[in-house]
């Protein structure tokens, strides 16, 4: 069976608490939840995790690619700054799909480029929290149709 | 039944034959037969039009969203250039849904910034044509729960 | 007895129904009407067209231009982005005054640039429908006083 | 009765003299003969005052604008330059309408961009001395229809 | 007998008619009839089209790229603006060579950028409607030496 | 005893008739008592000045430095532009605090740069009209520490 | 009794140590009894952290927020860099001051932006040391007015 | 005789009280004194005026510009911002010269550019309060050859 | 009988050794027999220079211009940097084609802005060796038709 | 017997197993002995550590820099984005040399920008793994001559 | 006796006859006779060169500044782009003085920063090749005061 | 035995006189002394050429490359601006080696940015003359590994 990180960065974990006028009243346990079940249906291995720390999500990815058949991420604000979660997500060679819950095309200037979706096969961005779920979907048909 | 709107821009009737390396080798007949199917699936009726004519798009908007519930788009090169579109589309005021066949943060830069976007509820960008069901998906979910 | 073209561009046939927190309740016939009104008033014939299309526009302008004694404008959201129309406003050597309805130097920074307007002899923004009547205005001052 | 102050920004006393290519050859007095013509037409009281001090404009403002209905004014140099004049703008709440004699999009890059206009209704630009009038015209309909 | 298509972009139905100062006064039909007949001299079969619309250009190359082999093309004021054009002029495949009348180099800073070139094989700027007949030389070369 | 100047650049005579909703309600008379309060509390001279005149308050600097122990400064609008001001601050050489009322990193992108801070000590931004009197505190520990 | 967090960001363990030419030579130590005299003096309880690390920062304010009523952080190098930390700050819904030692706006020009100051009600900069204790006061004045 | 007016913009009363390493030792009435002598020997009338109000230099030009066959300028912090200083320069159409004492390319990178230059024939700068002296040469010159 | 100079700039002499997938595999000896050929053929005096040296370049053009009726340039890396050549370029008056023989607008960012062809008539670009045929022939035709 | 640091940044556990075509097969424990066996061989002790955290490096430094007589840092992609870091290499005073393995002028855009550069001696890039051995010469060298 | 080089950059042996309506119509044998008669007149030594090498103007700045006082130089295009000339004239430690014949702030935009200005002390621009004259008073002035 | 050319750029020759705060007291000759030492310990064949004529280095690495194995070069100001020797470097195809003296990144903004060094291997910054010591070390290493 495929096995599927799912990483919520800085910051999600406050979702369904913080600015729900942005990012909805879904918490993150909730996403959880649902996401479980979507994998169950798709037969998939999912595994999830948050961290609010740069480093740590590298650690992660270096320690455990070896063992994934891809990445599902929402880098949070690390997606407009962060070259080295980009560079940790170009090492591991495993497909990445980014997601955002809010759409980054419509708010402040510096949220519309993404330096960590260089390094993925593709992003999905202003679906809220159904978008994680189009991500595992994505993910499945990715790694039936290339192998990569 | 619900009514969704499928608009191929600029030279994506060219898909499969243009630059297969980017696009891959689906062509826009395969593509549509896939849309028709998916559409059926989850009981959605859909329209489907390809233009290379920005003013094409933007009448066939005005003269059919008050029988439309949601508009999934490739606006192609327009994505990077056209107020004129974005006008458009915030003028009709039902969910859309703008997809890319490749992962715009990956090209020239100038694809990286679409204009476009900033009228839509969200993007999929770089899923390849699977993109597109998975936006039909997330239009019927955008529908279900926000009656917009 | 002097001929005037008035043109409204791209998305203007949804004037009144668009957004009408910046653009007002008035419609395209309504505007249309007090311009009919207006050019009576001041002895000046009119000819108004609509299009959502950058071609359409200018091959109205190089067919017409020599009946035209003037042009008023509204280029919509071409006038941040063609040079299209800019050149072919050049090309027929009359007298151009561009309308705004809403203030583009209080919306979005890719508005307030306005590339059509070098083409033309000035702009009038920000004072709604009305703004018309003035341009008519202004036209027939301009035609009266310099013969151009 | 309505009151309307029109406002000369800097070296406007030198209109007429100035550099006559760009701007005419219709002195301050003979402008200001017309606005109070047309004024009276329209049955609007005037005050026009011309000041080339940033600090005497906004002192004014703050002094009269009790007494105001609308302001019409030309900031010269300081349209492109001057915080501090757009704040008074702002700050006393009555419409204003800002005119420019020369089409200031034809002109040096500079000079296209409007930091007071912000502040404003609307904006004349290039019509000449003509677009005072248009102004006052303006002015009154704003007044008729927003009560602001 | 190889097939070569001329296409004179927006506003070049005006060349002759439209700021002779920079564009010279021989008009279309002049510069045709020139092509034809260098055309035959050459032994090169010329199909000549003008379009002031983006879409129709797109659509002529896409309807009829497999007869053509080769392009010339003056995008006009497409050049500097049009992604669209740039995408059909790359999907097609067959080597363009863009012609400029004018020197783009000596014009507004806007007109020193050209787009389409990107998808072009090489340009030719600043020599006249003689740039044409050079570009159908160059094109025949370009298919001698190269096959592409 | 100590001595300190304030001074309240352009359109502060507005405040808490100007957008309260930014600047919020006291007015200048009451600020200026509660300076006149803190002032004698910390048992230092002050000196409270208003102007919408750039060129008044380098003036008045120049005339009273050598009998001012340090200047509390809100420059308003100048802040952004005002070189002429920063020069005149850096020229008495006695240490200046910037106040401003609203937070200058939550407003428009231009209120972000300070010119004149690059010649003051310090500043206090966004802590309402309580600002001042912190920046009395801070310019009495400045002036016990330093001896500048 | 209020209680407020002080977080010293990067770099503030060094105090007194590092470029005391820029930082003086007061040690986070000396600076940490200041604030706790004044915290004393004011009737407000705080808790001091320091760390060097963004996701330290982030999970503090997560898992505390709900027993703080407001947040006085110096971000050190974050402040012109982290969209994490600044997402962080906004998501609490507390009142945050930043206070810098140094004056920003007289550094090197990447100093002068602060991304963080966007989420906060305001900043202290260039006051030294003393710009906490000036931070405790203004915060307990913002409780005291706007209760938030 | 001819009559030259020299202009002291902004902050040059401080001359030799401020910054004296930037600016010299030499104090405003010195300089006076020697421009006096300096007029005397090669017979020229000069007036000598000093302010720190963009205002009244412009009320000082347009006032007497007709009794002036030059004018010589160090218009201090204005010649960086003031698009009005150079608007009244150039409106009064008689030779102007700018000097700066300090070498403006030297300094902050703001200060390298000057808005007023270009309404000025030439400008001298860098070469300390002997640069008028030059200044008053060069005007000679250019009235003897140019007439202007 | 004509006399054209053909100029060949840094690096060129290096042609066909250098980088053949850009430059091609013809030498620059090769190159220059075909010159001659051509010459020869349309009845043109060439002299061909190659020099790595921007100033020998300049002096060859002062010392010769007075005797040739055209230059043919390819500048090579001067083409982007240098101010020097353009002006030796505009000061000698004779019409001028620049040459390159890889397509300058789909190279790095930095080759596409030619600074030296703001003093050509017309520029050929991407069209490889046969590019300086062509100019040639455009010279001829230039001289031809404008007697410059 | 001097002691020197050697900081592995970000991604650098990842050496030889990540992207090989840009930074070599060599992994990090290959290196790490060949940097033993030279730290022998020139009489240096060395401690090596490798670390994806921002804050762990400066937490590394700060505990520390007292028993250190220098630095060789490779910062990843912290390079180009961290303040923090660079703070940090600034704070503890001891020489810092800066090793990159690929060249980082021949990558993308963001990465020939350092801003940790600006707190080191001196860099070396593009020379592989064995940039690390020129490295600690290099800061034997630097030990040697200048006693910092 | 004091010793001043004078030294004409590139193109100015083309003085006199290169675009005289921006450069004058005095040639460079005039000019230098008029620097022999002003040097003998204030007792300097001059000896003047020209060149349109770069390299050269910086060999003879090396080999010659042991014997010369003081240098002025027209650096032509070379102002504008050349850092080797700027390191060559710092490198030599005798005030400098640029001179440029036109006002190099009423033309190009590239025209108006002087790189070489940030190595000199001082500049004169427009005023004709009077300029030249006024430098040499300038540098006798500048060695008499400061001895540098 | 390998042959390798050391190439001094512009004002090396100035290398212990210009500048020594900067640049050290080392002179050329005493640094070509030490390059010979450490060429002969490694059993390398150098030579050695200085100049201050981009084209005369061109010249060089075009007539001997064929006898060379390597290059190290300090293109001093050539550096930030010489698009001509980056293509030289490229052209000739032999590992080439960067050095600086000085640290670019911490010197003038202009300085940090390197044409050159994409045309090479690598570059060492900041470490002194024994920087070229180290290059040379680097280049043996280079050769023995890649034979390129």
């Amino acid at each position: 069976m495929q096995k599927v990180a799912v990483i919520h960065g800085p910051n999600l974990n406050m979702l369904g608490l913080r600015e729900p006028e942005i990012y909805g009243t879904t918490n993150l346990e909730m996403l959880n939840e649902d996401l479980k079940v979507k994998a169950k249906e798709i037969n998939v291995k999912i595994e999830i995790i948050q961290s609010n720390h740069e480093g740590e999500i590298c650690d992660y990815l270096h320690q455990n690619y070896k063992n994934l058949d891809g990445v599902i991420i929402n880098p949070g604000g690390l997606t407009h700054t962060s070259v080295v979660l980009r560079d940790a997500l170009a090492s591991v060679r495993i497909p990445v799909i980014e997601v955002h819950i809010s759409n980054i095309h419509r708010r402040e200037e510096f949220r519309k480029k993404s330096i960590t979706a260089e390094a993925a096969v593709g992003q999905i961005t202003g679906l809220g929290v159904y978008g994680y779920l189009l991500a595992l979907d994505a993910l499945k048909e990715v790694l039936r149709k290339e192998k990569y």
